[in-house]
């Protein structure tokens, strides 16, 4: 694609990859489960046998990432380790193994007019993953997407074309061998950005555009798209301990929730304490985040508890710092933590601690958020954890998906009915 | 709202209908279903008291419509006659009968680490609805969404302006009657053009968007919208009947496909015959259309068969008629059928005739639409027939709600986790 040196060329090529999609698309949607299985399964041995020329193509990122003066996190990121490339082939076998969501059928019931109506399950059509540095991501993509029979159009980080396009060449490998379309699964071969900007507004080709990345890359496409878009954007996530919690399950839950992981979405940002029993709870709280390294910032009550920690800015209840911060907040009681939630959250995950039923039903029929949990630590809201045997993100939309997106997310349920010669009277 | 004169007063007023709605929605998300309900039979009983406040605002839109010149299919879309009103009053005494589906749980599994996960299904949170000139969408449109939980900003046509207030006044007396907040339903009172861009934009308080009406509107409202739109666009409708049909069969739903009704998007707008029957289906079908007055226009092989119909042009075979016109192509054999209707249908309804089980299985899979069916008249795809219990629209969209869509697809489910002090290892 280094001949792609003017819009309109790039126009055409973009044009090519969603025809080529889509023709691919409606042969996928028809392909028996056991051929999706075979191909992801060739794809795997593809990544064992090709190895070497994919670690190759990451040493080039690499090399130029180097070059251009990448920081540590972004190399480390960028790159493909033995255990990474394992991590892939085995992403792929699991996804093989689970069960095959296209042509599901459900809730055949008959009508009074003697038509009986259900539904069945059936792919997108086209997905397009936009992504940013890790080329992992293009074997988890494309092994979703082909499982649950769409075609995907991947867009990776500039950084990891090379990288890219050594993984795609095992993934097109492992299509042809078990005779499935190769451009079922296709890398968008140019770094020019405006492919992004085309991507995005090729309503006839693309049926949706998942983001995968940081914020900004979330907001252009939120922006841009005038395609659905199943999107995550920040993890806003909060713990309220009630004063009618068990303090033993309030504090395995509050460090469990922030420090079992930092950087990840699901991870607590706020801690809510009902004012009530702050003076039991948070003492012992503190000594725990400040022995695992943890910043804490606090109200000005939680500051009266303990003068240590930096006070709380208006910024902090808004801001995800994956990272070993914490903003803590006491609270009257529960009807502020959820307002506090509601404002300040991002819709993700948040947990209520408390032993009262009325309270834990009100809970989560009035928090707002993708995730709701009882006496649970923040950190169960992820596919696997959810029983969805894979995940391709978190949507804190409402529309279509919401929360963990596993292979249902990528399918849609079409309305069938069967007659037996019925008219309308 | 006369007193809007400039864009930035319009800007104002819309941001207030937003923020108005998204504090009632709150307010709805949580509200007992008896409480709704009763909603909706204050409505009912407010529509009849106030019935001649409601006909004379629709006599004053009448009568400006005639000034301005509106033809008669207009003015009678926009008469509100007694009939029209009674049909409202009996629409919203239905909906209050029907289930509520807010705060439904689902799927509670235990997973291997301990915690329950299920699903909670929830309001989408602020509807925007836009449609064209009858006045009776405003009930319709109101109900639904109050029921689901969702508040609502309706715009309706301009010609309507006083008859949707007059209503708009009943449904918030309503509201007040049962101490539920009336900005749970609001009209946009100006006739203003820019408030539907404005909408359209307000992703802060409008979480989707249905537009109702015309082509015209839905492609504007698909151009600009910001936030998710629900839409329909056409319905271009087929029946394929097989070499395998039983041709009794045949001839009772191509004929009630097409000569039900005519304008509606469920309506056959090609029938495709597999050639091999032709000769022995068609002559009867073409009398039995012509006695209804329906114009027919074939492919040049149906013309063979009867001489007497006009040419169909390729621009036939992607027209949505509304009217009594159907076009007639005959076909090789079922994969050339499926060709043609993912070709060049709207991806609605289209229905087989056939006695294969093999085949009725490959054209339940294969064709991509919205509601696929098998020995049945396309007439069918409609909520109530379906069982929904009422209908806001008929989704020709793949993401979130597709078919057509009842109070289930004005929610959204989030997922909800019960633990007992558990976390992550």
């Amino acid at each position: 694609m280094n001949a792609v040196i003017n819009q309109q060329s790039l126009e055409q090529y973009m044009q090519q990859l969603g025809e080529q999609a889509k023709s691919a698309s409606s042969i996928l949607a028809n392909a028996e489960p056991g051929r999706k299985n075979d191909a992801l399964l060739a794809i795997a041995d593809a990544l064992i046998t090709q190895r070497d020329a994919v670690k190759q193509a990451n040493d080039k990122d690499l090399a130029q990432g180097k070059n251009d003066g990448l920081d540590e996190a972004m190399l480390d990121r960028l790159e493909l380790t033995d255990e990474r490339i394992e991590g892939m082939v085995e992403g792929l076998r699991q996804v093989s193994a689970l069960a095959d969501p296209i042509g599901q059928i459900t809730d055949m019931d008959y009508r009074p007019s003697g038509i009986q109506v259900g539904k069945m399950r059936v792919p997108l059509g086209v997905i397009g993953i936009i992504y940013e540095s890790r080329p992992n991501v293009t074997i988890d993509a494309a092994a979703l997407c082909l499982k649950s029979g769409n075609a995907t159009i991947l867009r990776g980080g500039k950084e990891a074309l090379h990288s890219n396009q050594a993984i795609t060449e095992c993934i097109q490998s492992g299509l042809k061998s078990v005779g499935l379309p190769e451009h079922a699964v296709q890398v968008i071969n140019t770094t020019d950005r405006a492919a992004v900007g085309i991507l995005l507004s090729m309503s006839d080709s693309v049926d949706v555009i998942i983001p995968r990345g940081g914020k900004g890359l979330i907001e252009r496409v939120s922006r841009e798209a005038k395609i659905p878009v199943i999107k995550h954007l920040d993890g806003i996530c909060h713990v309220y301990i009630d004063d009618q919690a068990e303090l033993t399950k309030a504090f395995d839950i509050a460090l469990n929730s922030k420090t079992h992981r930092y950087g990840v979405c699901n991870a607590m940002e706020t801690l809510l304490i009902a004012k009530n029993v702050a003076e039991k709870i948070l003492p012992e709280l503190v000594t725990a985040y400040r022995e695992k390294g943890v910043e804490l910032k606090g109200c000005e009550n939680t500051r009266k508890i303990d003068a240590d920690m930096k006070a709380a800015t208006a910024e902090d209840w808004d801001t995800e710092y994956l990272a070993p911060v914490l903003s803590i907040r006491l609270v009257d009681d529960m009807q502020q933590a959820i307002e506090h939630i509601n404002l300040h959250g991002s819709h993700h995950t948040d947990s209520i601690v408390t032993e009262n039923y009325t309270r834990a039903r009100q809970f989560l029929a009035t928090v707002d958020s993708s995730s709701v949990m009882i006496n649970a630590s923040t950190r169960f809201a992820d596919g696997f954890e959810y029983g969805l045997g894979a995940e391709i993100g978190i949507s804190t939309d409402k529309i279509h998906a919401r929360g963990p997106v596993g292979l249902e997310g990528l399918t849609s349920q079409k309305y069938i009915v069967f007659g037996d010669g019925h008219i309308r009277q």
